[in-house]
């Protein structure tokens, strides 16, 4: 990988323009004066002029004269956010709607793993990413997804989409918007050194290779570490994530809308460790990014967390520019680009920050960014995004010759975390049928094959979603994005996800009386819709969900990662269930 | 560039087989036991072991069983250091000598600006600079010079063994140790968009472009950021330094044998900053290696000055290994380099630290590095490296047709530093010569043209030396490397040059009875004599230059900067005497 310099310039003139007006002898595009700007070399904020020309800090300091001149009032000029690992799919918007969702909480940059496109369209849904990167005034960076499917497809725990070899994965190297291999996932298969594994970190070994090991401790971080791995979003404790970067796997800390680490790991930022940390979202929703924020969120938990903005605002933009060799941004000095976002702090930073505006290379972003949305994944011809036939409730049963009761293992979701419990559960049997017990909040789930029309399926049973009568089916459902329905009963559960192939994907809440949806028409996966309308239409589908006695807050989010084996304990797939611990599929009934 | 990463095999097999050793399947080749290594990434030392097999550190904290095992008595393990801005040619010795006196030093990577041989050689002695690092056990990387010879040939200040285009160093990029563009001297050429200068930048504009700009402030170092350059070592004061480092010039804070920064600037370093500095030799002799020390000295330095051992190790090793895309160095962690160097605090760190021993790519370094010198720079055929006549009493006449007294710009030097002031003596005209005045210690100085045979010559005046009975000649002489001479009679210095001819090149003092010299066949700047040799022969020569009556600390290397005409304030070459701040040549009389 090449690392991208500070003061790159098309052509010659360019520089000797550039110097020209640093030099004071020509006039700059836009001075923000008086300004306190952040000095991410020093640690300290410096007050003067900040300024700009062509797409380019050009001055810091000292007075200049501009095209356009923006009183700076004293307040506080950071660089741009970089958010270091998302799944842009987990906004459920294509990037041109994400960028205009988070480029104005001071996000300039994304790392994006596309792993949901990748899993659902393969090759041709990583070329469609790196292909946004394009028309965004943001900037898009892609790491190659590792891990396509999630598990290997000799271990037959699911049907995927697509198989992504290394031949696949390798031939992406090179563009300038790849920046590096996406987290690996199947750290079981790396620390046993898996034929696949070793051949796609090898392919990149000129790349960053990012990480995902959740609860990797000791010798074998250590070999993880040895691996070539850079990165870590995972770590859900402290002392998890000190042991990462002692190793050094750089942490990233992670608030997302499902899993949300910032309050736990955020003790870890200080003037120190500011410079090898990065914050990321991973998979957060639209409508936390439009009430919450984006990457601006967590800094401002920081600061409410008693950071000091010096260290968090680095830990957002240097520190993981740095990281990933992009160190052309992340600071407010000369010759960096000008990504930078104007702040006001409240009257004290532990009350947090407001931002005023947003500068994407040296232009304002107060108007909307461009919506072009460029060009949608390939489609497969005629083939529809849910590749199956409707259902109906006999594809819900779960038979068992006992007589009375039987035992059944049960997937326990845990409220804003993406891993389960495993639990074990009595059940009435009714004509030759194991029944859900609404009373108990054990639930039926199933997951149907939606790629290839093999007509696969599965049921299980699952606790921590306290339905009492609807049910939720989605089509976002990771890593293979088959469709998964939980419900209060068979026949809502097919009502869901009947729904749920007329709209050929995307989420979908019933209830005996209605239905709420979200058409998802990019892979199943996402909609071309603006923020505003994403928003609108999450708040519907999760007022219907509450009311149909849903208590997570994330029903959607928390669905969506039950189908993932590689993630503890225990999860579900088209093939079945799969204890994570034991690494194989177990039945449903255990006696 | 290309960002070297951590670990980095040369196939997969070793990848597989480091995976094994590092989860304990596998015994490693060395364990450094219960020791407190740093954690460069927290900021903290952790006790433990430290695995190493090959050339990679495996595992830290978890204990491992290896082929040899150290007992690390608590005692300290840090990375090793990195000289981050180096001109070997200074040391007097090729790299192979280089080595062996600074690899005891815990240097284990030094990025080597060959400045001074591409004076004397151009083309070909990059070449063998490059060539150097292939026979070396530390890491040398070569930083392709921009300015030889140090002013524009245009100019005419002076006669330079080669010239460099730009089409000339752009030839070196691609070379796996070829980092980037050496120090950018020519900073009013690069401020006035001087079209080599813009050349040279843009050829690199792909690698890291080091920096000197002494004294550069304001909109003038805005415009040298603009212009991508990233370093500069040449600070000497605090606010000088910390306004380069707010503006994204790395500081690399120097310990030469002449310059001496680090007392000024090592209150730079700290927990934010640590990551972000370095620390360089620059310039630094034989001698001083052998009895102060290297990097570890300035580290030393820092720590009675009160740094923490924490901030202070970092930068000399992180910070400058990122800085210049070394990502597979300058940590203790699993998948770096076993580039580690064992230490013992004094009973305080305040009172330092000594060195136990030094790892190099796992490897013990207590033994003497191969001796290995590689091939010479390629000779001009028969030209000696002085191409010159022998000269004679006539050579140093300064003619006046005045009578009684005359009016002379000086050269005023400065004990321990490279910038000389310029005052006006009043000197006695005798016979239509003026004379030199040893009672105000205003001595005679001479350049001789030595690369092309021309005849060139001149002479003016300078003070600070304080000779009374003696001369003293070097063909060291940045960056023309031309001859100089110092004296107190035209007699004397005739001989010091005489003898200096004699063994083609080096350094020589005379007195009235006796000489002493160091002979550098190589370019006559370098020796392929051993570290104990070089430092033997320096303190003769240094007895001889106190004993004629040489009151500076270090004559030969201040001699060797009096010719260098881009720093400020009067300096002499082969054309006369150049006042830096005019950018003129000027006359010797003044009246």
């Amino acid at each position: 990988m090449t690392i991208r310099n500070k003061a790159s310039y098309d052509n010659k003139q360019k520089l000797v323009d550039t110097i020209k007006v640093a030099r004071g002898e020509k006039p700059c595009d836009v001075v923000i004066k008086d300004v306190n700007f952040l000095d991410v070399f020093s640690g300290t904020f410096k007050r003067g002029d900040v300024a700009i020309y062509q797409d380019k800090i050009v001055g810091v300091g000292e007075s200049y004269d501009g095209a356009q001149t923006i009183d700076g009032k004293g307040r506080y000029l950071v660089p741009g956010f970089v958010d270091s690992h998302v799944h842009i799919e987990s906004s459920l918007m294509t990037p041109a709607q994400f960028e205009r969702a988070v480029l104005p909480c001071g996000t300039t940059t994304a790392i994006w793993d596309p792993h949901e496109i990748a899993n659902v369209r393969g090759v041709e849904g990583i070329e469609w990413a790196i292909s946004q990167a394009e028309i965004l005034t943001m900037d898009l960076f892609v790491m190659i997804p590792s891990c396509v499917p999630s598990t290997s497809p000799e271990l037959g725990f699911e049907t995927s989409g697509a198989t992504l070899t290394a031949k696949d994965v390798a031939k992406f190297r090179g563009h300038p918007n790849v920046l590096g291999l996406a987290e690996m996932m199947n750290f079981p298969g790396l620390l046993s050194g898996d034929q696949d594994v070793v051949n796609k970190l090898f392919e990149f070994k000129d790349y960053k290779r990012d990480g995902h090991c959740p609860g990797l401790r000791g010798r074998d971080l250590n070999a993880y570490g040895v691996a070539g791995i850079h990165s870590c979003h995972e770590s859900t404790t402290l002392e998890e994530a000190s042991e990462k970067l002692t190793k050094g796997i750089h942490v990233l800390i992670r608030e997302g809308s499902c899993a949300k680490d910032a309050h736990t790991l955020l003790p870890l930022v200080n003037s120190y460790t500011s410079a090898v940390l990065g914050l990321c979202s991973d998979d957060r929703n639209p409508l936390d990014i439009k009430t919450e924020g984006h990457i601006n969120f967590i800094v401002n938990l920081a600061l409410k967390q008693g950071a000091k903005p010096e260290d968090v605002f680095r830990a957002a933009s240097f520190g993981p520019a740095k990281m990933y060799g992009l160190e052309d941004r992340g600071a407010v000095a000369p010759g960096y680009k000008a990504d930078v976002v104007l702040v006001e702090a409240k009257s004290n930073w532990r009350d947090g920050f407001d931002i005023v505006s947003v500068f994407k290379d040296g232009k304002g972003t107060e108007t909307a960014p461009p919506s072009n949305q460029g060009l949608r994944p390939q489609s497969k011809g005629s083939v529809p995004n849910l590749n199956m036939g409707p259902v109906g409730i006999e594809d819900f049963a779960v038979k068992s010759s006992k007589v009375g009761e039987v035992k059944a293992q049960v997937v326990e979701v845990i409220p804003a975390q993406i891993v389960t419990k495993k639990k074990v559960a009595t059940l009435l049997v009714a004509e030759g049928k194991v029944r859900e017990d609404l009373a108990k909040d054990v639930l039926k789930i199933a997951v149907f094959e939606r790629h290839h029309n093999t007509g696969g399926r599965s049921v299980a049973f699952v606790s921590g979603f306290g339905i009492k009568q609807g049910a939720i089916a989605t089509s976002i459902n990771h890593d293979s994005h088959n469709v998964i329905v939980v419900g209060s009963s068979d026949e809502l559960m097919a009502k869901a996800v009947n729904k749920l192939l007329e709209i050929d994907g995307g989420i979908v809440v019933a209830s005996a009386e209605t239905t709420e949806e979200l058409a998802c028409p990019i892979g199943g996966l996402m909609t071309e819709k603006d923020p505003d309308y994403v928003s609108a239409k999450l708040k519907g589908l999760k007022a219907l969900a509450r009311k149909i006695g849903c208590k997570l807050n994330e029903p959607f989010l928390q669905l969506s990662f039950l189908a993932l084996p590689v993630i503890p304990a225990l999860k579900i797939t088209d093939k079945g269930l799969v204890d994570v611990e034991q690494f194989a599929l177990v039945p449903v009934l255990v006696d």
